[in-house]
């Protein structure tokens, strides 16, 4: 039988898969050694009180004939939808329809699984450096032709970096979609409204469609800076957004996400919100209903107050590493309205190259960022989620080493 | 831009929101009736305490620093894969590796996910009737040519009827993979070892992959019928085993679910094992840490007590709809390893004429034949969820108006 080649010749390995391989092989050599981590995003304070409390009273109900709940919709469940446009759209004047929302298990799930909306040769187009699902998934389905250098030879790619502000530049070549994550993963930096309306203008008039992932957007500090994409007039017509509790709640072990695809956004007659229900009816049961609970907590005045609360302790943490980081002369990006800080690594060294460095010598573990691309070469990037003392700590051995 | 144009123009509708619209109407028109609902596979009874307890128990752990569980490993905890391993293989004397096993969110997810593995021409049977899932995830890959007279004209077809005992004949033509569904959905019959064995020394003999979907297996009451496909002699060299805990455990409204593919399994020098685990690493980040505690709580002594019992009150309201429907002269199968009987309309009256009639004079839902393919025409299926009270009442408004 013949199989999906593009699965099968996939260039080997998950960024992180490797980060986790050359730890591991250091502290079997090294057991003493006591490392600090500020290398996968992962957060790492507690679940708030009140998508505690709200899982564990849905849990009792399933307990119940009378609570129980089966099959839920296959889009989420009213009060979370309701809960998320209240809390995201609608306190920020933007008008999203029940209709508008599909709930998920992860951001990651529907980034990955939203270019099924594609034709096999719709031309792809990323920044670099770049989140890798937006890659991956799109090259597993074969439209991004042959992996050789670092580079797929049918992806377009958008350099950001220290020389352009982190902004990335339009597409050369017509691109068919863009995907935008911002506040960016893994740069840590942002757009403002105006650098994202040059987007938006660039899809209405090209007739490209932009995944807008805006996993990150809770850390954004300045009003100005657009939480939505639906913030920019347009978006409407040419932009889905994909949204997440994992950073915005610690739902990382939770999961429970969102995408918002606006009812009427089409592309060559194929009406992507109807094409998107119809994929995930067919492909998908719902997410959990005391995940849902959980998340629908979040909005609660408790549960807000108490997000904030990590995400204010997380913004410290990356003051604290922008700052230790600035002040020892390192260029460093980011970490404002993001939990990640992005530094260039000191004499332009390769940034696996650093990445041994810090293991060996500082015992802090880090990100390459030319596991996110080409033009993460000779970048590195910190994360803010761990304790404070430890965060203060790593940055001291970084500092130290450089 | 150029659009999945299989996914855009797949025929309308989800067999059951087909059947929600015609109910919804039929309700509003009649507000009074009182509907008795053996239609949607939908379990009913609550979620086992041992499941429920061990839920609320990680909730609590999420809600601290110590016992903060964030990304977790991308194909499940080895604790739920050690459960699943020792009580659904090990116990029936069949070997897997824990690097053989897949957690995901729904069985749903990985059946439609898994034709992400196969070329796009590779060729599909599928058993008729039929979950519409296998179908419908092939033809949004394309693979399944153009659809007329409720047929996909490029998809292989194994008629199963009252005529040949509901025992899939094997593919006339060349099938590169084959969808089986043992206990079936939606016919409720199962197939002995030896009628197992065909198909696997058959895709064995062609290189053709094998899917079985056990997502009902904890409803067989007979030793002999097996309940892996893994119990047949050979299938670890040609098949995927899919399961749930939806059907087992009461899992539809909580989520969680497990693949197996043996890690040998290889096609046209791909292996499947590393295959779908790139694919699941780049585009899902794991199941809910509380739900999967739950779903290891299924497997401890008072999970297992707990979950039979309601398996067993399953079996009891399929006895009497098989039973009550059997006096009164009606053609019935499945009902004895399944939650799902199927039953000859009427003077083979069409299965949607046949859903009206019941809806509207019975006001009995249950699930028209046809919806799971044009071999299920002349038959109906109706489901064991329900109370006890419930089911017999709908027999006795059924058979008065056969």
């Amino acid at each position: 039988m013949n199989i999906n080649t593009h699965l099968a010749t996939m260039p080997a390995g998950y960024l992180f898969a490797e980060v986790a391989k050359r730890v591991k092989a250091y502290q079997a050599e090294n057991p003493q050694s006591s490392l600090l981590r500020l290398g996968i995003g992962d957060v790492t304070r507690p679940l708030c009180r009140a998508a505690v409390d709200a899982m564990k009273k849905a849990a009792d109900e399933m307990g119940t004939f009378e609570g129980f709940h089966g099959y839920g919709p296959d889009f989420g469940y009213d009060f979370l939808i309701d809960a998320i446009i209240a809390g995201d759209y609608t306190a920020r004047g933007i008008d999203i329809g029940r209709d508008e929302v599909f709930i998920s298990d992860g951001a990651k799930t529907d980034v990955g699984n939203l270019q099924e909306l594609f034709a096999a040769d719709a031309r792809i187009a990323v920044t670099d450096p770049v989140y890798p699902v937006y890659v991956d998934s799109n090259a597993m389905a074969g439209r991004l032709g042959t992996y050789q250098g670092g580079k797929w030879s049918n992806l377009i790619y958008l350099p950001t970096n220290a020389e352009n502000g982190f902004v990335p530049p339009l597409p050369r070549e017509k691109a068919d979609v863009i995907y935008l994550c911002y506040p960016n993963n893994p740069t840590g930096t942002v757009l403002t409204k105006d650098q994202l309306k040059v987007f938006v203008d660039y899809a209405l008039a090209n007739d490209s469609l932009i995944i807008f992932d805006a996993a990150y957007k809770a850390f954004i500090t300045d009003d100005s800076i657009p939480r939505s994409i639906y913030e920019v007039p347009g978006a409407r017509q040419c932009a889905i957004e994909c949204c997440s509790f994992s950073k915005t709640a610690g739902f990382t072990g939770t999961r429970c996400a969102y995408t918002v695809i606006p009812r009427d956004l089409a592309f060559s007659g194929g009406n992507f919100n109807k094409m998107w229900g119809r994929r995930q009816a067919t492909k998908m049961n719902g997410v959990s209903y005391p995940v849902q609970r959980a998340a629908a907590a979040v909005y609660s005045p408790e549960g807000q107050e108490q997000i904030m609360e990590s995400i204010r302790y997380y913004h410290e943490n990356a003051r604290v590493i922008r700052e230790g980081l600035q002040k020892a002369g390192v260029g460093v990006y980011g970490g404002v309205h993001s939990p990640y800080v992005w530094m260039k690594t000191p004499g332009d060294m390769k940034s696996w190259d650093f990445f041994d460095l810090l293991l060996r010598k500082a015992n802090v573990v880090g990100t390459p960022g030319e596991g996110f691309g080409p033009c993460g070469e000779g970048y590195f990037r910190l994360t803010a989620f761990n304790t404070l003392e430890n965060t203060r700590a790593a940055v001291e051995r970084v500092v130290k080493v450089l």
